[in-house]
């Protein structure tokens, strides 16, 4: 198996990362519309992208968010979970399409329409938006730019979507894999939360050409969804429109099964913590290690409660290495949930650096500047001329909660002055 | 019953607010030091004061911090809740005394030496610290100030306690009630959190001259620590010292039970939005009530996941009344926590509007402007020399859940980058 990286590449390399699986079809077009809610009459821009298998794909998978507030697109995706096949996906960028008076009809009626020109059953097609939750598509737009959608599609690199459904991310994100007897597997996303900061929203989709049963893809995209996207947060907000998709045109014939969930779970991984990554307001990403949990679950909550307490990861985005801080987070959530950890039992580490031990803090004037130079040197300065991230570097936590031996890794970001300014004027 | 303000009135007023009930009497005084695990050389000022009862009193109540990696005081605090009277409670900012090697044994030398100087039990003290976690106290420095802070007691207003536990504070929090019969409540309270970003800790003292028994104390200050202290959250993180300290001199006769549970739950409650008003970063206060929950415990629940959702509290530091992300926020609440709210029966308001209702939004150019300046009009604009805030109002944030009938009311404040700021210089 080879993995593709897209960061520290150029565009050519990227184009190539994205080169298209065998069975696949995609375009992206642009639209103008003027949001009826909104009091200016200022136009906004869409992006329309359409990823179209060649045959209705009976092999697929989907991951979608547990908000009870879901957007449209996610109720009809749940519909379709059980149905024969699936061949395509329409995704538009700001309008979520969430609890809107006529949602799940307007979407009903622009994959008609795809469907019409396209010559296939609006069944087996999918659509997934991301955006302003609250505000209506503009249909008439849409429905008027379908026609010269379908006219573009083409063997283009999925770099093309991986770019489209971008909003405020600063790169685009896009991971391969080659498995060593032929075949791949391609996967994009765009980002959520404190680096989508209009859009809330995390959506992926992840192609194949690879002959995998619908069974085995869906225990292998759960399971990777689980230990990739489901150990990241930025802010802690789950969106109303969370949406991961896999689809396997089976042109390739079937690679052991092994190979081909370590690849779906490397390029899970590595797309999340490109979501984390990516962005304006981050500045650190936080890869918190939490072992000596009673349960993986049990260790992700815990790590997820440190890389979402604002008093750790403003001191972090500070290059502070204000560790009181992180044990406060830990004592925190433990004695929030009974978990009946022993401070005498825990320990703490900052990249190489032990912090905490025997049921105290090991702090000294040496140590503390070691850590300050650790965070500075961890530290994303985006240049305006950089399109990807300059380095893979994380902050390392690590924590041992000394109570059984489950273990697992979440990432997050560190909350800086740049997002609360992104959040708080960004329909001014 | 009288209640009194600590706000939008001059300093005569609130030393009058501050007045001591019978039978107790009070001492601040202040030193300076440096600290071991600092590389700078530069000295920290430090505040002590000191609360004491003339007597020995044996209706006192506490409510400690759930955090599972807990100070030496909250640590000798449990231990002194079942113990016969307490009499007096010595507090310091700065230094947090968490977690370190000798932090018990630091705390037990200081009350020592401060029981020797005032001749009595140190049985009968209590330590409060409040500060930076993982430092040690600076303990020769502070037991030399002791005999000072001794020869200081006296009938001062509880003000100078008030003002002395002040780090970053805007301003003293202080409240006080006269019940009908006579005798009174008076209790202070300092900040956390977002508006305490150093110290991370919430203090309450309040003292009473009415004759309590201990059992009715404490029951009657359980509930009012629930319905005030509990129902507020600036950043979500729970400190590692939180401590609110009740203590009754019985000097002056038992008044009806219920006017003294009222007073006491008022108090709580407007120390509890103190907090919360208060401080640099804060702009707005945010009151959601959650109603048509499940249970009491639900309700709060879920208005915090909405106070402490970076995307709510951002939209609304700028004025920008985003409501998508305050139903994204429930939605994702109640997804996570298999609450089985239906969207037709959730309902949401702000202010006197209704955005949110039978499953869908209700927006319009001109409703978008009335809550744009609903929420400017609710801006708490902290000029320098203004040594209150300017007024009370909060952003009214209104969420049934359509369930069933249980209700309860959260505060918590917006996210601004003054807050970032702050939290990520300030050992800068």
């Amino acid at each position: 198996m080879q993995e593709y990286s897209s960061r520290q590449q150029h565009r050519q390399t990227l184009r190539e990362c994205g080169r298209l699986p065998d069975g696949f079809r995609i375009a992206v077009s642009s639209l103008q519309f003027v949001p009826e809610e909104r009091p200016s009459t200022d136009p906004f821009n869409m992006n329309l992208s359409l990823i179209l298998a060649d045959e209705p794909c009976s092999s697929f998978g989907l991951s979608l968010t547990k908000n009870r507030m879901p957007g449209a697109p996610i109720m009809r995706a749940r519909a379709v979970l059980g149905a024969e096949s699936l061949q395509g996906i329409l995704v538009n960028n700001r309008v979520a399409n969430v609890c809107t008076e006529t949602g799940v009809e307007d979407a009903g009626e622009l994959l008609a329409c795809l469907g019409g020109q396209l010559g296939i059953d609006p069944a087996v097609l999918l659509s997934s938006s991301t955006g302003i939750i609250g505000w209506r598509l503009p249909l008439e737009p849409m429905k008027a730019a379908v026609p010269e959608l379908v006219a573009r599609l083409g063997h283009d690199s999925l770099l093309a979507v991986a770019e489209a459904i971008m909003t405020t991310d600063a790169f685009p994100k896009l991971r391969r894999a080659d498995l060593a007897g032929g075949g791949s597997i391609v996967g994009i996303a765009k980002g959520a939360g404190m680096i989508e900061p209009n859009m809330a929203t995390m959506l992926s989709f992840i192609l194949t050409d690879l002959d995998i049963p619908r069974e085995v893809l869906r225990e292998e995209l759960a399971t990777a969804v689980e230990a990739g996207f489901n150990r990241i947060s930025v802010d802690g907000d789950q969106s109303t429109s969370d949406m991961v998709v896999a689809l396997a045109s089976g042109r390739r014939e079937k690679p052991d099964t092994d190979e081909f969930g370590e690849a779906l779970r490397l390029i899970c991984r590595q797309l999340a913590e490109d979501v984390v990554r990516n962005g304006e307001g981050t500045r650190h990403v936080l890869r918190v290690t939490v072992s000596g949990a009673e349960s993986e679950q049990q260790a992700a909550a815990v790590g997820k409660a440190v890389v979402n307490s604002p008093l750790v990861k403003t001191a972090l985005y500070g290059n502070d290495p204000n560790v009181g801080r992180i044990i406060a987070a830990v004592g925190d959530y433990c004695g929030n949930h009974d978990i009946a950890i022993d401070s005498h039992n825990v320990r703490l580490s900052i990249g190489e650096e032990s912090v905490f031990s025997d049921g105290s803090f090991h702090l000294d004037k040496a140590k503390e500047l070691r850590l300050s130079h650790y965070l500075k040197n961890a530290e994303l300065r985006h240049s305006t001329g950089l399109e990807y991230p300059p380095h893979e570097m994380c902050v390392e936590i690590a924590i041992d909660l000394g109570l059984r031996s489950a273990t697992t890794t979440v990432y997050g970001s560190d909350l800086s002055d740049e997002y609360v300014r992104i959040n708080a004027d960004y329909r001014t």
